[in-house]
């Protein structure tokens, strides 16, 4: 399907600052992203590439799975569109060839090293002897980490959707029902939200919640438990990615407690992200938050850019010295976990702004914890 | 979450008579099928490595990130479980560790060299520049072409359940619903009927079902229509794969001629799968079957085993000498499009058995167009 082409301009300057002759993208974000045109197989089957050719100085040649020939070029607005025959014909043969055509065959190319398996890097290497290989991944996450005005209202609506999907499903929630069941309903919802696939759901209750990445099981929902669950879709190419808790029946003091505590250092993190700041700056906040409390805190970052992946830059983790910037669309995530026991966990997008930043989620009070009778 | 550990006698010949010294496996199909664990997050993540080493005299090693250390450990029967710090360690820093541990740095270890990535791929030869690196993707598919009877039992099960899916879906359908509409019933049938995801879902209708791999959309199903749908669900690990072609109200008589057509293709085609023939022969009666009716033929493939992955060997291609055994599970597919009109489109799944082959799907008959009213 066609989808909003990315900020080429973007991403013409980073190509011309970072000296490379031209640019291969192969993976199912960068190739929508500049082609603007998303082929569903891309990320079902890792052999069938997709590959945008972009030389420094001329016009692109977009290469598909002859399969995805016609969906191509329905979409795309790269007039040179070519194809390979799965299966008989190296997607890497078209493109040394494409490459070569454009007398590239010595230079410097841009390639999504953290991407290519091993077989096609080999091969690209072997074909193209005397090319000069630059590693243009991190280029190619900054070309989408400032989101185009269309990105940012197909994320801030997806987000949205999503987190009134959670809370519809909550509302409906009794005892008696299995995770599964509850996580069955969130996903239709999500759906009915406009999403074309739920991209994940971890949805558990009781003592499960203090598990990571658990699936929902068969496992009865009482009075009492609490229910915690981080689930995003996949809306037209783009990830929404919602993380909740909420309480089924009364919850004891303890539990109301314990998600203030959780819930203010969140609130703390959400009010620390604008333009300017360090995105390890909301580890930071944080990790001292938890100490605050007392509370134990061990998590390898505490949320990340998101868009056509489900993790983009940038990670808000210890070493990031990336500031945010207007236009980066960010989740942040707060979770206390006690194994075998319970689990807190809220997960927030904000959309950085000039002065500050907007949530686009959390449009009701989720300061308290959510009561489900 | 825990699943049945695979035929890992199997395993054991095979690398006994490919000759190295230890396996690797590292991707999601391979893994949880050695280690009887599923880590949900791995086919999310491509850089979050679960990894299986597996000297060929000694016990294997089993390594994930940190995050999933408690789940593979409340599921694994591997006792060496290690894990590594995201973002912080590698994954194969503690791989070419274990290697060294065990005296290997000098042996020949087979690799899954089609699923690594370039960047972990060149971080090995780095790091133990002594070895010798065997391709041993095609012996780990070996590993799992003939099912176990838990896997078998798995597949009939989540295949059956597909197909209800399918026709409950069909059932409900009226004209006035959209593609959406009509696709997101179906995902949730597949979801209640046992799946943990919904792996595809191509569901398009009138002149949209001569495109493949179309998103479904906001078109209006009209009386007359075609629907035609390729739908898979993901369960505990398996793949379903089934695909239907149905007409709303009644069709014209062109469309159930076509549809008698290329059904009795289909049918020749499940008749072929039987032990000692080439899964190539499907393909040639596939093709035979359509010049007979003078229709266009212009697929890669017919058909594939199905598992672990949505599309396992052997592909039922032009090329695939290989030949069905007794216990590998088959899709067998037809499909006629004509683009910007209309398309047809079934899908079964067969058990091959010692005297030929059970349809796990298609017990509703399938040889008519199904006219939902």
């Amino acid at each position: 399907m066609q989808i909003p082409t990315g900020n080429l301009d973007r991403l013409r300057k980073l190509v011309r600052e970072s000296g490379v002759d031209a640019i291969v993208a192969a993976s199912p974000e960068n190739v929508p992203y500049i082609a603007g045109v998303l082929i569903g197989t891309q990320r079902f089957f890792r052999e069938r590439l997709a590959i945008v050719l972009w030389p420094s100085d001329r016009d692109p040649t977009f290469i598909v799975c002859d399969l995805e020939r016609e969906l191509a070029r329905s979409g795309t607005w790269i007039a040179d569109l070519r194809s390979y025959v799965e299966f008989q014909q190296s997607p890497i043969a078209a493109l040394i060839e494409a490459i070569r055509e454009k007398g590239l065959e010595r230079g410097r190319i841009g390639i999504e090293y953290r991407y290519l398996l091993a077989p096609f890097w080999d091969e690209l290497k072997q074909g193209l002897p005397q090319a000069t290989w630059v590693h243009a991944d991190a280029l190619l996450k900054e070309m989408r980490v400032l989101k185009t005005p269309a990105e940012i209202a197909l994320l801030e609506r997806c987000n949205r959707a999503t987190e009134e999907a959670h809370l519809a499903t909550y509302r409906g929630m009794a005892a008696g029902e299995t995770e599964k069941e509850v996580s069955d309903r969130l996903f239709l919802n999500i759906l009915r939200s406009g999403a074309d696939e739920v991209a994940f759901c971890y949805l558990n209750a009781g003592a499960r919640t203090g598990m990571r990445h658990l699936r929902p099981g068969d496992y009865r929902l009482q009075a009492g438990d609490l229910v915690k669950c981080d689930a995003g879709g996949y809306y037209q190419g783009y990830y929404s990615d919602v993380a909740r808790t909420v309480a089924l029946g009364r919850p004891h003091p303890d539990q109301r407690d314990t998600y203030r505590k959780v819930h203010e250092v969140h609130r703390a993190c959400l009010e620390a992200v604008r333009p300017g700041v360090a995105a390890s700056e909301v580890y930071r906040v944080q990790k001292e938050g938890f100490a605050r409390f007392g509370l134990p805190f061990a998590v390898p970052h505490v949320g990340h850019g998101i868009g056509l992946e489900a993790h983009e830059i940038p990670l808000l983790a210890p070493l990031t010295t990336r500031e945010f910037e207007p236009n980066m669309v960010i989740a942040v995530e707060t979770r206390h976990l006690i194994p075998n026991r319970e689990g807190y966990h809220v997960e927030d997008i904000l959309l950085v702004t000039e002065r500050g930043a907007r949530i686009l989620t959390a449009r009701e009070g989720t300061d308290d914890l959510l009561v489900v009778d």
